[in-house]
Order: structure tokens, then C-alpha cells, then sequence
């Protein structure tokens, strides 16, 4: 790999520059009136590819269009590479220090919005590819990238093509990066996600607000109802009491508990980066587990009555939560939203009326690390980075890869270049330029690792 | 009185019409693009008031103004007749069938904002005063009239001029009627008010929210604490756990027990009209009970979190609720807000912070029936009504009454004239114009007994 690297580094300045035409076009996919941005930004990726060799197309879809771009290599083995072009809006604009949409050298990072999310991290492998193809005139192996334009916008048109073009997409492993490593530097093979069930609750009282002083006492008050069945759901030790819900937990394997400890989780920066007054979850369990390998039950909202300044004496007509699970190994989802829903029902009394947004969700995902393509990763980011990664999980669920997960059955390598502080959807987001260069040359090596 | 009650009857229409006249103005005290309809309101009333022969005045406070008027009597015991001349906002006005603020006659109703809260109530009064003076030349004891301007915008004027002013404001009784008669046609009178205590809590968690999958498990959920909280303030029969709380409650007397049970409360109907699937409420007590004479422990808001439209997967950053408490005699409002603040904080886990509007409120009001005054009005609603009223008291508070109370310690004859469907503060208020005329009468009747 050596003179690919070398390669690579000497071209960091033209990267960097290339990096910038592509972070300048503001493709804010949930924001309508930036649509032609967003189409502009495709429409660059597409002749960027074919500069650089490969095939590359549109495809439309039902919101912002697909970008793909393949190339043939030495061997038929095919790499899947997943990345978005979209980014988040940039708002609040008088928070950034510097232009959101123009990619700023400052101090070893490079600022922008999308910088890290994700089109620093997708740069990285289109670099990658690049520099192969330049050193070595041909690629090791058959790559296709799949870059969509609906990732912040809850957009379906990347997972309809998925589904509708399976049989056309097969391959040996998908690469994403669209994460973090550990830490502020630990480069991380991530093998784990949970699975989510949303819900939400409404309990109904009286047909309007009523006044509570000529009412109360004798008419159910839907907020307390609401707190109390809520009350009812996760016991002080933060324990869920869904029955059930732990049957068909799997306990944290003793390589997973020994790589837990030595990921050695720093609390003190976590209750300084949350502003938490101290951290709270299972009895029994550390950090690391309740966050990626034990199922939660949160409330995510909670409204009913009256929520402005100052006071009202009513009692509400309603009042509701919106509830999500995190679901891990071996939990079915379809198990649980039906054990969810029983139990719900069961706690609400005779005296009120309800209404339930069924729960839905979907599994947890699990990829074995000993899997070829997790073991090319691991070299890759080994390789780029110069240091041996960490295994990590992730305590959240990325809907494409699920959708990937089901519908191709692949293998995924989840390769964050990102960190935790790099303020993916905030003001003054940023991206490290020492990840961004090992990031690419992680990428050409993960592509050599399939010849 | 019969010759009295003749002149009332004759002169219905003109009666009517001054009524119209003062409520053609909308005087919308919690709008301020009406304070000049609202000052002209009030000019209009002390011009009625001159011009019957009353001495009457503007007084200044720092909203809008109060209106006073007072007469000499016969005798030198001194009858104080509060009312408010302004109204509620007429909005939403599409669904007014008639002219918010032209009176319409129709079906024996008189519809107008204002009909009943208070503009028409109080008319009986000005014209039971007029009706004596016209009939008998002079009054049968001295009559001041105190109309505010800001009973419907929680202004402060009329307290601070009655705390400022009560050693000239002396008197035998305080007649007020801005209220409600039992059912939908039987004169009461109106003994008890219910003390009210509010609070708001607020349990703060991460600084911001959080993303429920990356944090999930390890951050404590303001929103379920709090749910925790609120559900150990109230027993699922009803019964507030506060402690203490119920010790100085005095048991419903006999008489009363006897008297509710004779007033026939009407849980079907109840239930249409709120729309509830059933009561509930403290477990062994009747629904008058609970509303009149039980304390209560009401979330009247709730908020946290994500509530708009779909979901969010976050952690709030915080939760909170606000809530009232209802006392009865013989609560202290201070003694109950010292036990509330040290119950909820007990309640509090040690792992979140939060925020406590300190809990304030006032005592309940709870007057003898035997008391001459109430006596007095017993006897002007039978006048007035040709029927026996009965004895009810009320959930709610009433601020103004709270101050006259405790600042004058004047008999309070509360001596509503409306019913629950006159529609106050809706669309389509209405007053009946029977209860126009009968109100009209009783006020006269009532001025006789302090002769």
C-alpha cells in the first residue's frame, strides 16, 4: 500500500479542493426551496465519477435522486459503497463561525456543514477509488456506489430501489460510513445496532378542557392516567416490565463484557458532554451495555392541557406520550410491539377512553466480527489509520441499514470516520482533516482486501 | 313587593333595552385594541347610574378603570353589589349565530357575549336598585356598587383598590352575581368556595435532548420521572398522598349529606355534558362531595419532549407539569403548600435535577348558611324566583371573593342568576330572560331586607 499512500498524500491538497466544490452546494434535502441545490449537488457527483472513470447515472426516484456510479476490477468480487450527499439544514445560522457551505481549514478541521455527515466520510472512499485507479490503472474489485439524497429527510426512494432491484445489487459486503469511531480518535468496526418500536399513547377524558375547580375531583384527570400507566412500564431500577420483554435477551458475551471493559467508557465526559446530573439505567449493568446491548423503554414527548406561561385550572381533555423501545438481540420486533400493546391496554383503567398508534419497529441488527468482510475492515482501518481498531456497537438503528440487512443480506462493514465532537447536525459541524486522509487511505485499502 | 314587582314587569322592555345598550359595547378587557370600547363601557355605566339618580364615578387603577356608584338609604346598613361590566373575547366568531354583541332576543333567551357573565347579571341588580327608586322614592339602606373592568383578564385593579380603601368600604354584606343557579332553573345560594394551590415542577435531564438510541439506557428520562412522581401524588382511588393532607378536612356535615342527596345530582346528564366515559374520583365520596366539598390533586399541563406530528427519538431535555390543588374547609393553603413542596421533593431521585415553582395559593371560603345575611338572600330568591332556592356550594375559587373575605370579612352572598348552559365565555352566550326579570326582582327584594 505504500505508494498508494503516498499517492494520497500527495494529493491532499487537491482532496481538500474537491472536497470543497462538493460542500459547497447547500443540498438541504427536508428544505424544498433548496431542491435545485440538491439536484446540483447529484448532478456534480455524477461528472465527478466519470472523471474519474467510473460508470454513473441519475435514478430517480420518488424525493431527490439516486447517485450511482460502478466500476469493473480484477476481480468479480463486489464492494457496495453507501454514502448521502444530503445534508442537514444549517439553522441556526448565527451560531456558525464560518460559512456553513464553504468547506474552512481551521486548526486541523475542516468546517462545514455536511463535512462529517457525510460527505467528508463519503469523499473519503470516492478518494479511495481514485487513488487505486491512478496508481495502479485498475480497480481490485467491482465497486458500486449507492449515494442517496433522502437520508435527512426520511425520504424511502433509496430503500424502494433497494427493495425493487435486489436481485441486481448483489455483492460481497457494503461499506458505510456515516458514524463515528470511539472516542475522539479510536478508529471502530461497529457490529451492532438496536432495533426500535415506536407507539403512542392517548388517554381521553372529558370532550374539551375542563374547569377544575367546578369539575375536579369527579372527573378522570387524562394526565395523571397517563403518568401513572407510564409509571407502570420501567420499575426504579430501570428494569422494563413488559412482560416478557427480557426472554429472549442474549446476556453480553464474555469477549463482549472483557471488549467493554477495555473500550474503558469515560463517565466524566459523559455527564460533561450530556449535562446529566449523573448517569441512570439497569440495575446491574454497565454503560456500555445499557446503551448497546440491554432494550429500553423511553418517552420521547409528553403533552396534555396547558403548556404556556404562567397557569390554567383545567383538567386536560387528553393527554398522550410517544414511546420508543430499543430492541437488541435476539428480541423480534413483531414479538414485542404485540407484548407492547397487551400491556399497555392492560393498565389503562374502565373509567377513561384511549387511543393507541399501533407499534411498529423493526429487529436489532448483529453481524458476526468474525465475518471475512468485518476482518477486511478491521485491516483497512488498521492500514489507514496506523492503529489497531476497536469493536463497538451502536445503541441507535439506522433505517437503511436495516433495510440493506433484509433485502440484500449482506454483510456490513460500519466504518465511522466521524467523532462524537465533530457536531454532526449542529452549527460549526466539522471534520477532522488527519481522518479525512486516513479515511481515504483505509478506503483503498479496504477495496484491496476484496482482489 | 307586589307593587314593586309590578313596575319591574312593566317596564320589561325598557329594561331590555338599556340591557342591549350596555352590552353593545365590547368590552373585551384582555384585548387592547378594545380599551377605548372597554373606557366607554364604563362612562356609559356611571352615566346610567347619574342618571338614576346614583352618585357615580370612574376610579383609575392600573388597567382598566372600576366603575362606583352609591345611594343613600333609609336606613344606614349598607348593601356593597359587585359585578364586572367586561366580557370575554367573542372569538371564534363563526360559530356565533347572532351578532356577539348586538343582544338578540330569541326563544326566551337574550344572546350576547356578556349575556350572563356578567353584563345581564349584573343588570339585575342596577335595575332592582332603580325599580325601589322609582316605586318608593328613595332606597331601603345605602347601596355601593363596585363594578371592575378586569374580572375577565386577571387584572389586579379592584383588589388593590379594595385593600387600599377598606376602611371606607364597610358594609353589612357584598351581594355578587356572576355565577350559576343549581341545575337549570333552581335558585341557590352559593356558601362554599374551594381554596386553590398551584405549582408547576420541572425535572431536568441532558442539557439538551438526546438521541434516545445513542443515549437510551444510560440517561435518566425526565419525562418518566416525572410520570413517576405524579403517579405517587394520587392513589388509583382517588385519595391525594400528600402527607396530612386530608387532616384538618372537615367531614361533610349532616345536613349537607342531607342537602346533596335532596339536590339529586345528575350523573347521566353529567356525563353528556362532558363528555366523559364515567366520573371518578376519592373512592366512598358522592359527586357533590368531590367537587364541593373533597381537596383535589390536578395535572392541569403536561409537556415534554417531542409532541408535533410523527415522532422524534430523543430524551427530553426536561418535563414538567402544573398543577392545582383544590382545599376545603379547614385547610391552610400555607400549611398545604409547605407539606406539598416537602412531599414532591422526597419524590424527586437523587440522579436528576429540577426546578419547583414554589406553591402559593389561597384558603377555601366557606360561609354560614344561618348567617342573616345569607338568610336575607335566601329570602329575596324565593321573592324573586316564587321558589324555594337551595343551598349549593361551588368547586371552584373566585378570586375577588378570596380578597373581600380576608381584606372586608364582609358575608358574601353569592347569588348566581345564570345557568351552566348559558354558555359563559363560549360562543352563543345566552341569558334567560326570565331569569332576567326574576333576578331583577330578588335584587329588590334583597335591598328590602337591609331596610
Amino acid at each position: 500500500m505504500q505508494e498508494i499512500f503516498r499517492y494520497i498524500d500527495n494529493h491532499e491538497e487537491r482532496y481538500l479542493r474537491e472536497l470543497k466544490d462538493f460542500i459547497q452546494f447547500p443540498s438541504v434535502s427536508k428544505h424544498s426551496q433548496r431542491k435545485k441545490a440538491t439536484l446540483e449537488c447529484a448532478q456534480w457527483l455524477v461528472s465527478h465519477f466519470r472523471e474519474m472513470g467510473l460508470d454513473s447515472q441519475l435514478i430517480e426516484t420518488s424525493g431527490h435522486p439516486i447517485v450511482r456510479a460502478e466500476r469493473k476490477g480484477k476481480s468479480s468480487r463486489r464492494l457496495i459503497i453507501y454514502g448521502h450527499y444530503d445534508v442537514q439544514p444549517e439553522e441556526p445560522l448565527d451560531l456558525w463561525e464560518t460559512p456553513p457551505f464553504e468547506a474552512t481549514l481551521k486548526e486541523g478541521f475542516i468546517h462545514a456543514r455536511g463535512a462529517t455527515d457525510d460527505k467528508g466520510q463519503l469523499f473519503c472512499h470516492i478518494k479511495g477509488v481514485e487513488s487505486l485507479l491512478k496508481t495502479e490503472g485498475e480497480l481490485p474489485c467491482d465497486v458500486l456506489f449507492l449515494i442517496e439524497g433522502e437520508e435527512e429527510c426520511g425520504g424511502s426512494g433509496l430503500k424502494d430501489y433497494i427493495r425493487k432491484e435486489k436481485d441486481n445489487l448483489k455483492g460481497e459486503a457494503l461499506v458505510i460510513s456515516d458514524g463515528n469511531m470511539y472516542g475522539d480518535s479510536t478508529p471502530a468496526l461497529c457490529y451492532g445496532l438496536r432495533g426500535i418500536i415506536s407507539m403512542e399513547l392517548i388517554i381521553k377524558g372529558p370532550r374539551t378542557d375542563l374547569h377544575s375547580g367546578s369539575f375536579g375531583g369527579n372527573v378522570p384527570n387524562p394526565a395523571m392516567v397517563l403518568a401513572k400507566i407510564l409509571a407502570q412500564c420501567v420499575d426504579d431500577n430501570g428494569k422494563v416490565l413488559i412482560p416478557g420483554y427480557y426472554d429472549k435477551v442474549k446476556p453480553t458475551a464474555p469477549w463482549e463484557l472483557e471488549n467493554f471493559r477495555k473500550l474503558a467508557f469515560d463517565e466524566t465526559a459523559f455527564i460533561q458532554q450530556t449535562g446529566i446530573k449523573a448517569p441512570h439505567g439497569e440495575e446491574g449493568f454497565s454503560s456500555l451495555e445499557r446503551v448497546w446491548n440491554r432494550p429500553t423503554f423511553e418517552i420521547n414527548g409528553i403533552y396534555g392541557g396547558y403548556a404556556g406561561e404562567g397557569g390554567k385550572t383545567i383538567i386536560p381533555s387528553y393527554a398522550g406520550a410517544k414511546i420508543t423501545l430499543r430492541l437488541v438481540p435476539d428480541q423480534d420486533a413483531q414479538e414485542i410491539c404485540l407484548a407492547l400493546e397487551g400491556f399497555i391496554k392492560s393498565l389503562i383503567p374502565d373509567y377513561v377512553t384511549y387511543e393507541l398508534k399501533r407499534p411498529s419497529g423493526s429487529n436489532p441488527v448483529y453481524i458476526d466480527v468474525h465475518h471475512p468482510a468485518l476482518q477486511a475492515g478491521k485491516t483497512a482501518l488498521r492500514e489507514g489509520f496506523g492503529e489497531e481498531p476497536v469493536y463497538i456497537r451502536e445503541g441507535g438503528s439506522i433505517p437503511v441499514v436495516k433495510v440493506i440487512w433484509e433485502e440484500l443480506q449482506l454483510p456490513i462493514i460500519l466504518m465511522g470516520l466521524g467523532t462524537d465532537r465533530d457536531g454532526a447536525h449542529a452549527p460549526n459541524e466539522k471534520f477532522s482533516l488527519s481522518n479525512f486522509m486516513n479515511g481515504i487511505k483505509a478506503s483503498a485499502s479496504l477495496l484491496k482486501q476484496f482482489k
